[in-house]
């Protein structure tokens, strides 16, 4: 079998054999100002939709360009686990870091939120856009969760009992103390409640006192405890999401009984 | 009762109430330098076998120091799980954010190989402890990982069933493909046996199919897989360590019913 290529790009177009699809500015000079490729290169290219795809490069310019698709690898998959992670953005590039690792580790939405101690007042939202399908095409996802704008997280409380993506959604927060069930519990406890579900991570000073109590007083919000270190943010997120897939998620299966692609 | 210290600084020395220990040249330039800080100042000092101590600042220079200390605040804890990583350094960075969140996810010891297609070739040894000693000052553990010099996976691998510290430890290698059980259900699997662990993750290109081989035909490595998207190094290293302590490490307690610095 042909080897696999190594380039694989998502591409928000309908896929069909023969179909052409274009690149964005971005992915043109990407291929080929930094990959220097040329016409005839193969690529693989993935949506939700459509799976993944052999494709190669039909027309490529500076800042533009198409692929034509041949021929389906990896047929569309069934929705990964229904998670979300909601986080308040932090300091020094480590928001980017969170929208990698969430990715990866199979969040299918990512929320930012304003938090009273969150010392990172607004976000980046194309950059983080981008973070979040970069990881999409390194770590072999054929989705790429949502990236909402940045939201003040008393707001986000408000409505999620009535919003129909969020209603009898448990909202886990990581709480550093108080009464809080052990992560593992918690996430085994929610997988009889129908497997959908969010992590709250706040800033890296912790939730302001009023925070506190208006998450201690919401229905829907669970606080589950990460063990007797501090964690920092971005490390409680990663935590909350590899906990919640091996647990209840799609890592209870062995590798090889997943969809994988055939090149491997 | 007094605000707690913010500062908080691992000294490696006796501790007893009116007892002094000396600063390292680097925490005296941090308390004077960085923090502005004057004789008379309050911090906390720890380490594993003293515990953490209220301290005073009793005189501070520019690259020298002694602290007074004061009162016990946190006696020394039980040894934590012992688990180990093994890990293989990574570029831009990333090796120092697997040694700061391994630390807080409580590593007890972190030892960087060299594979095959590893390509960082060498560690900053100093660096790496110096990271570990941040990460553990900041996360509130009483003691620090080991960080061990770089060292040959396969000349690791060959002194594992004869050295007291790994033989009897099972080796859980984070595996792409292949023969490899769940983590979840590998890690509850290991209780077991005694709760000592050890879990090797590779290099960003992954493992050489001769280190393969070999890891397949050693008795005491165990592949786990960590669900059907490609992680990378970093993410599988905080993966591994976060499932181990949530399902049979120190998070299986709620927040509270461990050993708290009194002062939250």
């Amino acid at each position: 079998m042909a080897d696999r290529p190594r380039t694989r790009l998502h591409i928000d177009a309908p896929f069909a054999a023969g179909q052409s699809a274009a690149l964005s500015g971005d992915q043109a000079h990407y291929l080929r100002g930094v990959l220097r490729q040329t016409p005839g290169d193969r690529l693989l290219a993935f949506n939700e939709a459509g799976g993944e795809w052999l494709a190669d490069i039909a027309t490529l310019a500076k800042s533009a360009g198409t692929v034509t698709l041949l021929e389906q690898v990896r047929a569309p998959a069934a929705a990964g686990p229904d998670i979300w992670l909601l986080f308040a953005p932090l300091k020094g590039g480590r928001t980017e870091y969170v929208v990698e690792k969430a990715t990866e580790l199979g969040a299918a939405r990512l929320c930012p939120v304003l938090t009273r101690r969150g010392d990172v007042p607004r976000v980046n939202l194309d950059r983080l856009r981008a973070n979040a399908v970069e990881a999409a095409e390194q770590c072999e996802r054929l989705s790429v969760p949502v990236v909402e704008p940045l939201a003040d997280l008393a707001a986000v409380l408000a409505r999620w009992p009535a919003d129909p993506l969020t209603q009898d959604r448990p909202l886990f927060v990581a709480a550093e103390t108080g009464a809080a069930r052990p992560l593992a519990a918690a996430v085994t406890a929610a997988t009889a409640s129908g497997g959908k579900a969010a992590f709250l991570v706040g800033p890296e000073g912790g939730f302001h006192p009023d925070e506190l109590d208006r998450l201690a007083k919401t229905p829907f919000v669970v606080p589950v405890g990460l063990g007797p270190r501090i964690l920092r943010a971005d490390t409680a997120a990663f935590a909350v999401l590899a906990v919640w897939q091996a647990l209840t998620g799609d890592w209870t299966a062995a590798p090889g009984e997943d969809a994988r692609p055939p090149f491997r």
